[in-house]
Order: structure tokens, then C-alpha cells, then sequence
């Protein structure tokens, strides 16, 4: 029997909640698979800094670095936002990507059919559907620059940041655009500021060499500032967008929140082999936490996500889709996507739900 | 008589249809307050690379910073696309802000009711109304940082650019947004990246003493990647958002593309004077370009700003707006944001109608 070894960060708030439930549904598909899933929970942001005094323990991260996979829920909240910048829970996250080198974010973006009501885009925008991927830098640019305080000569206090990209890591994470877009629309775009940032200009330069090597692949490019408007004027238009760390950061909220359904929306974060560390995007959600609130579809998501890039299972992954697609035909709903007429569900009975549709 | 000498630079594409039209209108409301204008035409952007090898010849300069105000059509087009970074179009526009001290850009965002139909958001979005204003910092930061070209030890290429800011430079534009937000519904956003930037935290730091002085406005914190968010989730919350340049260019552009009228929207370009530069937020659109189909109002409610702010006329101001705004009430439309039961009409037509109303 196959065995993998998970290490799963259920974090803050809704995040415990919503982790639960996905390694159910993991389980159960497991068994049909008949594989043997070996879960290790650990510690990572507000709960991490609570228990040890710092956000990301060296044995959380060296379990994962142990793992085949690392399942995470979300993490921080208003109790630790006083925190000086080196203590709070975000510093988990940025700890985790650079300690376990995930140099690649992947975030499909999509309107499910049932859910086409929750966006905050006209019918007639999102008619065409709206399935994109953005696969966004995250080891790299101005997150991880130097950065520090000066004086200026005139006696004022002075802060920089500095975005910095070499070749190397722009054309690994090109390379992963690239073959994600092999297996959709086939086409590639860029999105970056090089009007005005030599870090844009070597994205350009580099990301056209690696294009040669995907001939079946269309490459175009786009400004940011362009590009925060075309997601909500005609997000149909993309496909894959590859973009720097921050440009990520800003791009794939801005394109989750056209869905209107954050919480069903799953991420991974890649490197070369086939680790990966799978999140729901939303956040720990601390006013609804511990209510049964919580949609957990996302996290169940970035469970199918894990089956198919970490484990090699993409069965599996298809089979949790298609649960969580039929509960949603089904018309049970938690009400962050509730709508006249359909049937609101707490955390718990969606999770019943999907392992019953299973 | 008073006389004020207004530098015009109409620029390429339909920057220069739409500019003639709102001089035009200029001249009739400087008439009716007993105003001499004396417009001095400069080239600037694609036509100055073409007549004199570079898109901002110090004479155009010169001339802006002997005027009163800047009336600026749009600049850059395709034909220029293939030049290098130093004479690109664009230059004349970032050479324009720092060489005219002009730190400050001031955006309007608001959705005309006539023209809530235009808008990609749902109406259950947008019925409470949009009416923001974004301030964006123009002289600083990454635009204006170091930036150049290394290489790592492992022989790679690599890139960086600099985001830069100093306490005086946070200050000064902090007031325009609290000022503004004075005359609006008082309540400024700094929108930033604090969670991540030195030079985020530096804002915060800065923008908290000068809120100090208006105890009148409420200021709050959001990251740039939850106001990309916000933006499209619920932009009625918004009165003021004050950010950095590059942050402001992103989330600005977003921001006019919810109202799904761009060809409506006017902005500033301003320093602690009075002296300003105005400028329609749609670009040259080369592609309609002396086709008569260029949506005039943007530029024209941009000479209703420079009006406004650098002669110190409201009440011309006021007039303009208030023809605009019954133009469209008669149901007159340009292509951009005709709708179905309006009447359409082209660039000349639309700024007869406006010259009439006045
Ligand atoms: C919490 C924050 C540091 C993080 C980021 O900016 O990367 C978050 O916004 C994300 O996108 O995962
Ligand atoms: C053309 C470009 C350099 C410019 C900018 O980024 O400032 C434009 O996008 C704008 O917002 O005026």
C-alpha cells in the first residue's frame, strides 16, 4: 500500500474548521484509492506564536520539509496584529514558501455555473465564463528585496524596498505558465509594468526565450495597471497570467473577488519537484470562526489540489470536484454563497455533504 | 481683464480631437466670467519623438512651467511602441510630473447615474452610488527609484528597481488627501502593503501624524491586495484613498473601470500651488483616432478641473459639469457608453451639445 506523509497547518480562526474537514474527505478518498494518508498536524501563525512565541516554529517547518505534502488552512487575525513585523502570523507564510523553496503560486480562478449570481460582475461580463489561472512568483521580488530605513540629507527619515529578479527564477516560474497553459487554452500572458521597471524589461526578455520552447503557446503581454482593468472588464480574455510577487499578490484578489465566491477558490504553491503546499485562499475569518459558518469547499479544493500535483492521484482530485460540483447542483450552499432559493448549510453538514456525494 | 496663459498639449491620437473640442468650451466659459485665456499649443508624447526625436523637448517644458495650467489630451500610441525605454512616449508624461513638481494626482472616480448601465458591476453593487477619489502619489517611489541591472554570483542577469519614500514626500501628499477628504464624506484610506514594505510602514508611521491634524477626518488601513478586493466587492465604502505611485496607478485604473465610462473621467496632476496639469484618464486610442468617434466629456470636465483648482473659478467650473451632466440627460451618447434607447453621436456632435448647454 501506498503511503504519503501530509503535514497539515490547520492555523487560526476558520482555518481549523474548514482543515477538519478536508482530511475527512481526504480519508475517504484514500481508501477508495486504497493508499494510506499519514497526517501530522503542526503549529504556524497566531496559534504558533501563542504556544512558542514565534509564528513559524523550525519543527513545524521541518515537518513539512519531511512531508510529501503540506495541507494549510489560513492564519493570523486582529489578536496579533499589534505584533511588530518579525512576530506576526503572516511571517508564517513567508517562512514556509522560501523554507520549503515554493517558488510558484498557482490560483485558478472560476465562475462555477451555480454560483454565476454571486459575482459582482453583470451577467453579461461573465457570460462567456471566467476560468483563469494566474501563476504568480513567490519566492521572489520585492517581498523578499532588501529593505531598510536611511536618513536623507535633508534630515528626513527615508524606507526602501527593493524588487530584484534574475534570470533564473523569472524563467522556472515562466516554465510553469507555460505547461499550465499546454493543458488549457494555450495562451500566456504577462503582466508587468516594463514601461517603467527594468525588473519588467528582464521579465519580458526572459519569459520570450522560454516562450520559444512553447511554440503551441501564444504569449502576450500586459501592463498591471491595464490588466486590473481588463479582469473586470473582460476576464474571458485570460487564460494563464504569469506576473511577478506583488503583482500576484494584488491581481489574484482582484480576480478571486469577480467570482464572488472567495470561499470556494483553492491554491497551491509549487516548486520543480512535485511538493507543493495547498491553501484555501481566504482568510482565517475570525468573526465567523468557531460558528459553523465557514464555507470549507475551498478547502476540500485545495485538498483535490494536493491529490492531483503532490500524490500524482488526479482521480482522486476529479472525484472531489465532481462531489463538491454535485452538492452545489444540489443546491446546498453555505452562506457566503447563498442565494434565493437555494439551501444554506452549515460548515459541518456541507462537509457531510461532499463525503455523502463522494 | 484677468488673463491666464494655459499650456495645451493635445498630444497623439484622439488626445488631439477631444482637446480641441474642450478648448472650445474653455473659450465659451471664460467669456461669460470676463477671462482672457491665452492657450499656447506644445508637443509632447509620439508627435514630439516625430518632429524633434524626443518625447519632451525642454521647449515644451519651458512653456508648461511659464503657464498657469496644463490642459493634456493623451500621449503614446502603437507607432512608438517599439522604441527604447528613454524615448517612449510615456517619458513626456513622467518628465512632465517631475519636471513640473506636480506630486500629487488627483482621481475622481464616481458613476454618473445616467450611466450606471455602462458599469461591469452589478447594479445590487453599485446602487448605494460610487463617488471616490483616489490620490496617488506621482514623483516618488519605485517610479522614480534607482533601478539598473546585475548579475548574481551564479552568473545570472538580474533586475532591480527601488520604491523610495521619505517622510516629507508621505506628508505633503497625506494633506492633499485629508483636505480632500474635508470637502468629501471625510474618510481617508491609506491603502499600502504594510505587512510586507519598510516603506509601507513608513507611510503608516507618517500618515497617522499628519491625521493628527484633522481630527475631523477618520483615517483607516487596508492592504493593496484586499482594496483590489473591496473595489470591485463594495466601492461605496471608499471616500478618499491615498496610496503610493505605483499602488495608485493599479488600483486608479481599477477603479475607473468599474464605473465602465472611462471615456467620462477626469484627472489632476497638482503641487502646493495652484498651478496644475489636467488630463483625461483614457489613453490615445490610436485605433479611433479622427474617426469622430472620441468620447470629448473626460477632457472636457478636466478643463472644468483645471478651472476649478488652478484659476480658482468654481462657478465655471460648476457650469461645465452641470452641461455635461444635461447633455446626458437628454440622452446623448458617444459609442463608449451608448446604451440601447439613448441617441448615439460623435466627438464634434457631443461637444456642440455641451457647448450649447453651457
Ligand atoms: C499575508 C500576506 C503576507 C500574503 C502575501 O502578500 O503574499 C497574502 O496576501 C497572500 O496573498 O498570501
Ligand atoms: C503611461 C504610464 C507611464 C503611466 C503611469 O504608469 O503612471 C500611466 O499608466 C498613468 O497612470 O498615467
Amino acid at each position: 500500500m501506498k503511503e504519503f506523509d501530509i503535514a497539515v497547518i490547520p492555523g487560526d480562526g476558520i482555518g481549523v474548521e474548514v482543515t477538519a474537514i478536508a482530511l475527512k474527505v481526504m480519508e475517504k478518498v484514500a481508501a477508495k484509492y486504497a493508499v494510506r494518508l499519514s497526517f501530522t498536524e503542526v503549529l504556524a501563525g497566531g496559534c504558533a506564536i501563542d504556544t512558542y512565541g514565534e509564528p513559524l516554529p523550525a519543527s513545524t517547518l521541518e515537518t513539512c520539509q519531511n512531508s510529501d505534502a503540506v495541507l494549510l488552512g489560513a492564519v493570523g487575525g486582529p489578536k496579533w496584529d499589534h505584533l511588530g513585523g518579525n512576530q506576526r502570523p503572516e511571517k508564517a507564510l513567508l517562512g514556509l514558501r522560501s523554507g520549503l523553496g515554493l517558488y510558484a503560486n498557482l490560483r485558478p480562478v472560476k465562475i462555477y455555473d451555480e454560483l454565476k449570481g454571486a459575482s459582482p460582475l453583470k451577467d453579461s461580463i461573465i457570460e462567456q465564463g471566467v476560468d483563469l489561472l494566474i501563476v504568480r512568483e513567490l519566492t521572489g521580488g520585492i517581498y523578499f528585496g532588501e529593505r531598510g530605513r536611511t536618513t536623507t540629507d535633508e534630515g528626513y527619515a527615508s524606507a526602501f524596498d527593493s524588487e530584484v529578479y534574475n534570470e533564473f527564477e523569472i524563467a522556472r516560474i515562466a516554465k510553469n505558465a507555460f505547461e499550465a497553459a499546454r493543458l488549457r487554452q494555450k495562451k500566456v500572458t504577462l503582466v508587468d509594468k516594463a514601461n517603467i521597471l527594468e525588473s519588467s524589461r528582464l521579465w519580458r526578455e526572459v519569459v520570450a526565450k522560454v516562450a520559444k520552447h512553447y511554440p503551441d503557446v501564444e504569449l502576450n503581454y500586459m501592463y498591471v495597471d491595464n490588466a486590473a482593468m481588463q479582469l473586470v472588464k473582460n476576464p474571458a480574455q485570460f487564460d494563464v497570467i504569469v506576473t511577478s510577487n506583488m503583482f500576484g499578490d494584488i491581481l489574484s484578489d482582484e480576480a478571486s473577488m469577480i467570482t464572488g465566491s472567495i470561499g470556494m477558490l483553492a491554491s497551491s504553491s509549487v516548486r520543480q519537484d512535485s511538493f507543493g503546499m495547498y491553501e484555501p485562499i481566504h482568510g482565517s475569518a475570525p468573526d465567523i470562526a468557531g460558528k459553523d459558518l465557514a464555507n470549507p469547499l475551498a478547502q476540500i479544493l485545495s485538498a483535490a489540489m494536493l491529490f492531483e500535483y503532490s500524490l500524482g492521484m488526479g482521480e482522486a482530485a476529479r472525484d472531489i470536484e465532481n462531489a463538491v460540483e454535485s452538492v452545489l447542483k444540489q443546491g446546498y450552499r453555505t452562506g457566503d454563497i447563498w442565494t434565493e432559493g437555494t439551501e444554506k448549510v452549515g460548515t459541518t453538514r456541507m462537509g457531510e455533504l461532499v463525503l455523502a456525494a463522494l
